[in-house]
């Protein structure tokens, strides 16, 4: 905290400091506790996890938003000199900003959702194995309607669904998320339909077995290379991979196994080791306070983006460790050179399931989703026409139509746990790391080189510097903006995507 | 809950349910923290580890001990039917016990102990690898100065020292602990002095070395054919072995690897799922509520020393896992008979060091401790006079003379911890295994034979039934009445104690 405040607050801001810290503390122990859920809990615990995790998320919640905190936050801004960009005058700023947004939502409403939420989840895991969209579909409703209300609790905004944003991504809006979209649909769309069209590759080598533990070891030496530090984070295996942290000291990645794509294992841990450099990264002093963590779920997987794709996926990277991995894997790899393996890992292909994506097409299936939701939220399309309107899209983007709707309407699990806002943030990110790439490319010319010797260091630095240290401190655009000098741009991504793939399939 | 109550009571009982079930959560949230940080935490994460682990334990006791629960409380007392020995009127009791524990002493009380603490535990790392006594010396007064005052909040007792036995081991007297001292005192003395005139058994080969994974692997068998239930559990490695539970639903214990004594892992993993065992047998319906967890540590205590001892290091136990040791590690045990084996691992040394103590000498550093201990509180003796006063006893106890405070006085955490009244329940478990064993026996004196198969069953289906599923419903003299039908009763253990290690010294 900078020094900003007079003497006479003294008292109402430690209260602040501890009684927040004290819901940061609260809220790590839930991260813990889910973490421990999902890679070492025994099958037996998962109701007294359930509740434990409920308690605590409920404690942090009612401690956060207690008229305690209230009574200090409004001494604490009476009293602060008029130092806005301050740490803590930021912290305020963050504090209050969240604190009304818990605040305005009734303990009702909130209890309702978490019914309804339940209820839609389990009856998602049933219909999606049914493929029945029309039996989902109340359930969806339900949802629909209670986002609709959600969106009333706070002032009028350009657009309903500029309030569901804002929860992922702080000061958004629909109308630049559309403009974003807008600039990118067209060429993305074209350019995947373009590759479609050339020779396809074959990457029929990378499906060979490969064994799990020495393709875990070679992750390892990577994010090791890529500057994860293991005193202050560790790497397990999950069911589906995730980082969480309770801090920038603790940040723990997970990674998994897939027989049929084995080094999806690689591209994953690269993923999240994206998300965990910039945890770690974030400045020590913001640790137990409204600064800690990643400034939104855009700018984090700007993060996750940029090195697993930009640098992950790039042959500079890849003329240093492909003969690494080639000594790790000789029977899998004899024969094939550094050339066969980069078009390989980034084959495109137009599909109908999202998570399994490549680069070039993943934007097309976010766009989709945000769009169904944009129009959804705002009345524009009913639940019932959704799976048509979702079958539609897909044909127009990807040339492709969803046998039925578990590949399509109902694959993803977002809606049914009331995730509306959020499916944005990964175009988001996509759209950011190429800005931010192009920003350090500007200062720095030799990255490639230094990638060609396997040193990520030169990157790391500059991120650390220009964006993770600065945790919550800024929001999205804002720290774009402190960053690269603009605003969030399409365009240094959509010249990369046509660069690289134009390329790949030469 | 058995229904016990009228109905105008349901209000405050089931907030004073809810109450003690979040503290419980946040309780259980605590322990999964400090697990975590012995088994998988990164080095870095301990500051905030800490902060999460001091946090919630503080809102657990601040949740338990508010004027809410202390209403509810004394609403339901109020109401509730007579009928003592329901679940209902155990809780009610149990809840009022704790209640007014924790409401007794002043948080300032608590406050200044966990500094002076925090400090001695310092110090005594320090003065440990110094062996300084004389430095350590002011911790020890600070800390037993506090201990005299923390029994001056309770009622007055037949002893102070009863004030501080009782928050390990509810309801016991200081009168009852010296009553089983002085039984096993001279009779065991005399015990590990005879074997001590024997000729020694020869333990050699059990110090060869010993490939940790396959001994993790044989005492997975083990304490598989225990009844450990892996789906309501796990093992880890860790630094110290501990077990640790948040619920009957999820138990976990962990092991260690010693070079010195490899086997130690495996005689420890037994230990630790004693205690496992009993958490994983209490009550389903106990979860979240007062009852759940074991009556004592002393009669936790019972249970690892149980498994370990009783049946760990008996012939008929070894009779069927011997055949299966050596066939995993053939070299180590080649030309080695069951009863070479059998005698190796229970062989007796008159040692410095209590956590290295065999089963015959154990009690005897126990005893030590628990009588300087009282002498300590009682005024009768001074922190001045404590390292001559252990090294005496070590004289007259077991025949050696610790050559520096390291291997003296200084050697055990606990009282640097504020740990007193606690060295007790180590003692008083292995009486109460003893007379476990012994009323088992009776009823089912067929229990050799099942160990000679590798079936453990018919001891672990009665330890649940009459012990395990009780929880915390009884006091530990209590549970004992009902299991055996007297008291504590330092007997059977003394008669197993010299028919076992007279034959095996024969």
């Amino acid at each position: 905290m900078s020094g900003t405040a007079t003497t006479s607050l003294a008292p109402a801001r430690e209260r602040l400091t501890t009684l927040v810290a004290e819901s940061v503390d609260l809220r790590h122990a839930a991260d813990l506790v889910e973490w421990d859920e999902r890679v070492y809990m025994p099958t037996g615990g998962a109701p007294v996890h359930g509740e434990m995790s409920a308690t605590l998320r409920r404690l942090a919640h009612e401690k956060f938003t207690s008229a305690e905190v209230g009574d200090a936050l409004a001494a604490t801004e009476a009293a602060i000199e008029d130092d806005a960009d301050s740490d803590e005058g930021r912290t305020i700023a963050i504090t209050r900003r969240e604190f009304d947004k818990a605040t305005r939502v009734p303990a009702d409403f909130v209890a309702e959702h978490a019914r309804v939420v339940s209820a839609a989840q389990h009856a998602w895991g049933e219909t999606r194995a049914a493929s029945d969209f029309a039996a989902f579909r109340p359930h969806l409703e339900r949802i629909i309607g209670l986002k609709r209300q959600y969106v009333t609790f706070f002032p009028p905004s350009e657009h309903a669904y500029d309030v569901l944003i804002d929860d992922y991504e702080p000061g958004m809006k629909t109308s630049q998320v559309k403009a974003v979209f807008d600039a990118l649909r067209g060429r993305q769309v074209e350019l995947v339909r373009r590759l479609a069209e050339r020779p396809q590759l074959d990457d029929r080598f990378l499906r060979a077995p490969f064994d799990e533990q020495d393709l875990i070891d070679f992750s390892v030496d990577v994010i090791t290379a890529f500057g994860f530090d293991f005193s202050r984070g560790r790497q397990d295996k999950s069911l589906h991979p995730f980082c969480t942290s309770f801090g920038a000291d603790d940040v723990r990645i997970t990674t998994r196994f897939v027989d049929a794509y084995p080094l999806s294992l690689l591209f994953g841990t690269m993923h999240e080791t994206g998300h965990a450099l910039y945890e770690q990264g974030v400045s020590p002093q913001y640790q137990r306070t409204m600064l800690e963590g990643g400034a939104s779920l855009g700018i984090h997987e700007s993060q996750s983006r940029l090195w697993e794709n930009i640098v992950g996926r790039s042959l500079p990277f890849w003329e240093h460790f492909f003969p690494r991995l080639q000594q790790r894997f000789p029977s899998q790899l004899r024969g094939i050179t550094l050339e066969q393996f980069y078009r390989a890992i980034n084959r495109v292909e137009r599909s109908l399931i999202r998570v399994e994506a490549d680069e070039a097409t993943y934007n097309l299936h976010v766009m989709l989703r945000v769009e169904l939701e944009i129009a959804l939220i705002a009345g524009e399309l009913e639940p019932a026409d959704l799976e048509e309107a979702w079958n539609g899209r897909m044909r127009e983007y990807l040339g492709v139509t969803p046998p039925n709707a578990a590949k399509g309407v109902l694959q993803d699990i977002h809606w049914s746990a009331g995730l509306f806002g959020y499916f944005g943030t990964y175009t988001l990110g996509n759209v950011i790391a190429a800005q931010l790439a192009r920003t350090f490319r500007a200062q720095h010319p030799a990255l490639d080189d230094d990638l060609r010797r396997g040193d990520a260091s030169s990157l790391l630095a500059w991120l650390r510097t220009n964006l993770h240290q600065h945790g919550r401190k800024f929001q999205p655009s804002e720290l774009v903006q402190r960053i690269t000098g603009g605003g969030i741009d399409p365009a240094p991504y959509l010249e990369y995507l046509e660069e690289k793939y134009l390329a790949v399939y030469a």
